[in-house]
């Protein structure tokens, strides 16, 4: 197994170098965290990722996955270790309020701390994050009672959570959901009725109950989203001091090509018409609640991209430093006694391993971004206030779909690194290629983000999100032409800006005229085209950071290295990734229709 | 299961329409078969496929893997059944010609016939294919006695064939093998003494015997390429009309990501010293006798890419003929009350589809290319042959790129379509993702391929493969412009051609200068840049014969719809995949240098 799956030093320049972690925590709203106290959480974060997560990450995926036999689902007994330690430690409270006994850590720490244990670990997570932001609904919209009762249990790690959307005719559009909720004439009790599918960590054997956090309509309620509530579905409810069975069974797992560690149960309701649930909030409201803990999680989502691409990224290099194969294209008509060379000497894997750096170090520079701006929420006002908030709004699905989608080609890159080996068992590579191709398609797809970024997200409050966003990017974009060589790269990347609003005005001005699908026949598209941009902005504020600390600070070893690579990797992107923009451009701007306007016969 | 995995209608287009295989045929040298002939011969395949290969596809991936224990390995049933069925049917001597026993097929039937068997159960076809092209060798360098004792055995599918070429310190540089051969003081019999990793079929239980056709050094041989011998070394080798153990023992085997059904194993020979093998052809020539079959195998491999993606385009068109979701885009606000509309009514949807239509199609009629040039060689002299000897040669390496590269694009993009069931075995989607995940490994990587296409092939004969290939594509760009409305498309793909001889130009120029690390470096962007070009042109020659048959039959119902659909993707692949050139070309005419001339350790 690879010795390294992670860099801290990485991960410390982003947060607190580039993204001003210390910045944000000066304010009284973080005021009980100081810089010592946020190095001991980071370490034991690290603790519990190095002597829980890692040695049992491949054997969750290949002995030990989950396993389904007789309505009973059983795990890897890690899992319990696991979440325990973090419920201990505080951790799975981290973003909780310290009033309600939680950490109430920065998002930034709390970024960090899912980057290191996903990247040691992206199966066993899932368990965590899930009961921590089903937990959070609670907190956030449900009775003291409903708090009282659940709370302390799953933030200490002893219970799961888990959110309950998908039905098995209702999984992008919830809209078509039809799990019942009726009556029972007590207050916010009702008797649930229907099924859910792909229920990540719906059923297992590590916790002493399980609860879900479960969309259904009102009896009488309206159709469509309009009409759908949120309800605590508990496999066992409290009753008289006493865990009942709450007619909620497992009836199936799905088999899953990644994260085998994790199970994904389809889970029945009322079969036995004695299932209860208790509303959270108020009737019909579910969806808009249940979208807070989508939108962490589509977060959360972003940042497992990240993880998994920078490990396989450091499995790859440390094999590129260990593998002779070959001989250097510059030994012509090759030297039949010569030795063989490392493969990191042959460009086309150092051009692999630059990409991999690139867009796992960009991503998590994106998902960091992103998390400063939810940091900023809780330590400004007003307007201040509102903009922060749109801008991470506006980010959330570049933030789901770049660290996904060139996270799998990522990973692929690194595979391909290992020749024949990528594909075996003998390294991780396989399994990490497996894993990830679900992140573009958890908490709403590709498409589904892409909907979101150029339907709505781009005219909401006419426009104004995306132009705070160009503001920023400009405001960074100016500060990094202070050093001479990055002028260069500032420009190209003013061009890019420019060259994405002209696409963005010619694809709105279809909306203005209604003509609504075809504005968005390519938002795909146009997503791809935003994230490349928005990690070049990622890019030029490393470098300049990089190229500051190169200037002002007197560095050698290690750090000079780290610094010159931070430069290094910056102009790859530019060279590399910046031109793909160029085709999708000329897509964009292009209006010959060919997947609107024809009949689904033009398939054959 | 999805009801189709491949058409037939297309296929038969590919082959008849557009690369004209009646005209092929009327050469003497394959005079034994007319269009009846052909018809059943492909019937048959479809009959194999359908009732032998298609059923078992699945449970050989995820019940029946290879398995290994106690030195042997256990594979699905079904293998022997399909290789009786395929020596039986002649098929397995396909490509030998009359005078050994064999069928003298063209390449495009032995292609058709291998794309629709791979499309049924790509692991499977494996065993055939290395069967097929190791009796080849035999056939070709090998000895009489060679020929007498094993061929029939191998065609008749009796005994399979393997290639023994990887060792564990030596894969893509096989420069490095040290396999030993030591003279027997028998004439052409030698001392095999050595270890071959990755070995596919190289052991299993459903044949009588396995030849592998391995690679070693004779004592005092040369270093470097130019001492490598290749010998037969049977499993059990034939003794006074008796099989007796030749000390072949297989010491493990790989657990492979995908193609789970054929077993990749690690061999060890003549531990016991008594593992004898007999010398093929002259001593010291054994690599350029390998690379016979390598040709063959590459052109194997990316017909097995383009197989997967079909498949996978299948399941998924299907899929979303089938699935409800959400509502169309010009429903504004999402009416709560009505229906849910198909799946292959959002663009977003359509648009992936007609990907997966453009690169499966597109790649199919790549490998056909190719094999008609192939059949050519056959069926012409002198400089003609030379000709096509050189088309053939130029594209191996893009035709076992392209249908690799961006099969597994395509194949992601089905998995997709799937949404969350994609990621589950309830669908066949997830395996056929990881089975195309090694094609872009097996026999030479994209990076070893994109070295071959520029460091070799385009400088090859000062040029003149790369003028032969830039004229046939030429022809047809000037045979389509007798449609108006192709000339938009002849138009682009001329402009294309002009920028691909600049790009390289540009880079041959580094090359002249004797800057071979520089020429080279970029070579993977210019192997895609190529191949999109490539199959430009095989999109544009399948419009063109589209085009005419709109015109000149009168068409109705699918076959008017069938003619229809090509014209419309082939616009689709000119207005979606032709720009991403753009970003290529770009980066391949940049002069900055960021993979050679810097240090590894600017990757941490």
């Amino acid at each position: 197994m690879p010795k390294q799956y992670f860099s801290l030093r990485n991960l410390k320049f982003t947060f607190q170098e580039v993204h001003n972690a210390q910045e944000v925590t000066k304010h009284p709203h973080f005021a009980h965290l100081d810089a010592e106290a946020m190095d001991m959480i980071i370490d034991s974060a690290v603790q519990i990722a190095d002597n829980i997560l890692a040695p049992c990450a491949v054997e969750m995926d290949r002995q030990h996955m989950a396993h389904f036999h007789d309505g009973k689902v059983t795990v890897h007994p890690s899992v319990k270790k696991y979440i325990k330690a973090i419920g201990e430690s505080g951790l799975l409270a981290g973003r909780a309020p310290l009033e309600d006994g939680g950490s109430q850590l920065p998002e930034m720490l709390g970024a960090s701390i899912a980057f290191i244990m996903g990247a040691a670990n992206n199966a066993i997570t899932a368990y965590a994050g899930l009961t921590e932001g089903s937990a959070n609904l609670i907190r956030t919209f449900g009775s003291k009672t409903l708090k009282d009762t659940y709370l302390p249990k799953m933030y200490g790690g002893d219970w799961q959570g888990t959110m309950c959307l998908t039905e098995p005719q209702a999984g992008s559009s919830l809209h078509y959901i039809t799990s019942s909720a009726s009556p029972t004439g007590e207050e916010g009790k009702y008797k649930i009725k229907g099924q859910k599918i792909y229920i990540t960590a719906g059923e297992h054997d590590q916790t002493d109950n399980i609860i879900h956090l479960y969309l259904a309509r009102i009896d009488g309620a309206p159709a469509g989203t309009k009409g759908i509530s949120l309800f605590v579905v508990p496999k066992l409810r409290p009753e008289n001091g006493q865990l009942v069975p709450n007619d909620v069974k497992t009836i199936g797992i799905f088999h899953k090509m990644g994260q085998k560690g994790c199970p994904a149960v389809h889970i029945e309701a009322g079969n036995n018409d004695e299932c209860f649930g208790w509303l959270v909030g108020e009737p019909h409201k579910g969806l808009s609640y249940m979208f807070q803990m989508m939108n962490e999680a589509r977060l959360g989502v972003g940042t497992t991209g990240a993880c998994i691409a920078t490990t396989a990224y450091y499995a790859a290099l440390e094999y590129a430093h260990e593998r002779p194969q070959g001989q250097s294209l510059n030994i012509k008509g090759q030297d039949p006694n010569a030795p063989q060379t490392l493969i990191i000497n042959h460009p086309d894997v150092k051009r692999m391993l630059l990409f991999q750096k690139a867009i796992s170090e960009g991503s998590l520079s994106l998902v960091m971004q992103g998390s400063q701006y939810a940091d900023k929420i809780h330590t400004s006002e007003g307007e201040e206030k509102e903009k922060y908030q749109l801008l991470l709004d506006f980010l959330t699905p570049i933030i789901k779909t770049f660290p996904t989608e060139m996270g799998q080609q990522s990973v692929s890159s690194s595979l391909q690194v290992f020749g024949g080996g990528g594909f075996c068992e003998d390294f991780p590579l396989e399994k990490l290629y497996r894993d990830i191709r679900i992140t573009t398609i958890y908490e709403g797809t590709t498409g589904i983000q892409s909907l979101a970024l150029l339907g709505r997200n781009i005219t909401m409050k006419n426009g104004k999100a995306a132009m705070l966003l160009f503001q920023e990017i400009m405001k960074d974009i100016e500060a990094s032409k202070t050093h001479e060589d990055l002028k260069k790269y500032a420009n190209a990347l003013s061009a890019k800006l420019g060259e994405l609003q002209k696409v963005t005005q010619h694809l709105v001005g279809f909306a203005m005229k209604g003509e609504v699908e075809r504005f968005l026949a390519d938002a795909t598209l146009y997503m791809e085209f935003f994230g490349i941009v928005v990690v070049a902005w990622q890019w030029l504020k490393q470098a300049t950071v990089a190229k500051t600390a190169l200037i002002t600070k007197s560095l050698e070893g290690e750090e000079l290295r780290f610094y010159e690579s931070k430069v290094h990797t910056m102009r790859y992107y530019f060279a590399y990734e910046i031109p793909k923009t160029q085709g999708l451009a000329t897509r964009l701007l292009d209006d010959e229709l060919l997947t609107i306007s024809v009949e689904n016969e033009i398939l054959v």
